[in-house]
């Protein structure tokens, strides 16, 4: 009897990007593995799921212990498939990145790292998101292994509260070694936005997305302020989007 | 001076669906309006921003205290281009829908609609997504108005808590009259995602995303369970994604 766990890896940079490659590498060493990635990066892509065409995902290899696939799908569709399609059975994990850049406070609610991971929470898989705080194609990831090792471990072997799912951001690789774990909240931050406008040959504007990332959130207990103080962030995350403290407080009547 | 509300008016069903047109024609007896809504139908796109490609809106009409605009972006970047560049200053309150459809329960994480509410909600404006429970392009909205009306202005009058909005998912219309509004939860109800497999000309497997609604929550005070029992459902909802309660309870050292 197989006791391995069943892994399955996905991201929102595509079945090519570093990050991906380098947690398929860590997972293959913690269980068995099906990779389900799209074919493009879908940043900035959220919780988007593909109504209005088929997704034919291609088995692309296929290995003892390990099988990839690629799609034409979002990180929500990818996870779809494979909880309901490809897998066979329910996956013991799902984890998803490593993103190249943040997810740590309102970067998440743009996330497809972390709605990959949402979308398995919603059916009671325990799922982490690993992004990197290293937006670059070239980021090194060489200092990771071990924190998310010790992560995936940990949720592997003790599970996850229902509804819970996890956002660990990492810092970038420093001269300083990162100092450790800590468990926080979504920082109050926000983007502000400020569309570069330029003109078409024909005069005609249009506009780039740019913004500049602002913290105005100076609790201790945040993923940024950790993030700053060089330690991972785990955020407990939920897909409960109620504002339970104000149910009882909004009156229409 | 001008004390009219400005009134910022977005969808994720595009220019044209009759459920924008409906809360149009509401807003306007409401204050000044600017609608920027997409091209095309933006279903399913949830909070997804376009990061690789510029926005370039339109302006297609403007009267007195009215403007629309159509664009080539999400529901997101509407929100965006409209409280950073489009309108000169922040609007009054962003309405959003009426969406052809459910946002209850689940349904808020893949919600465009939903999305260009939370969208104005991390900049403090406050915001409102409508939606009625009829998918159909042709759904009848006729008993919709005064709800929306006694929403709005509510939400005008008063504002909102900071850092929450609502979503707002009326009965469909029948032969017994909507009875009142609710304040209540989002209902654990999940997709059991059953893709529909079929074969290419050439042999090759592809998947349509099909699904069944389960709701196999029994609250009496949740948004599937009022609109059962036909209230209008509102869910107050934030976007702070933190499961607070296990922020202390997670341990990883």
């Amino acid at each position: 009897m197989n006791k391995k766990p069943l892994i399955l890896v996905t991201n929102d940079d595509g079945i090519k990007a570093p990050g991906l490659r380098k947690l398929i590498d860590i997972m293959r060493d913690l269980g068995d593995v099906v990779v389900i990635a799209s074919e493009t990066a879908q940043s900035g892509m959220a919780h988007a799921v593909t109504i209005r065409t088929p997704l034919m995902p291609r088995l692309i290899k296929k290995e003892d212990g390990y099988q990839e696939y690629v799609t034409n799908g979002t990180p929500s569709d990818n996870v779809k498939l494979g909880k309901h399609r490809l897998l066979g059975r329910t996956p013991d994990i799902v984890v998803s990145g490593i993103n190249h850049g943040s997810n740590a406070s309102i970067n998440i609610i743009y996330s497809g790292t972390m709605a990959a991971v949402l979308e398995a929470a919603i059916d009671g898989i325990p799922a982490i998101g690993f992004s990197l705080m290293d937006y670059m194609p070239d980021a090194d990831f060489s200092h990771v292994d071990e924190w998310i090792v010790k992560i995936t471990r940990k949720v592997l072997d003790e599970g996850l509260p229902e509804g819970v799912c996890l956002n660990v951001n990492i810092p970038r690789i420093s001269a300083e070694p990162v100092k450790g774990i800590k468990v926080v909240k979504q920082a109050k931050a926000r983007w502000v936005e400020e569309f570069e406008e330029r003109k078409d040959p024909y005069g005609r504007s249009y506009y780039w997305l740019g913004g500049r990332f602002v913290n105005g959130d100076s609790r201790p207990d945040t993923d940024e302020k950790v993030l700053a103080g060089n330690y991972i962030s785990v955020v407990p995350v939920r897909f409960d989007f109620t504002a339970h403290e104000y149910v009882d407080k909004l009156k229409f009547d």
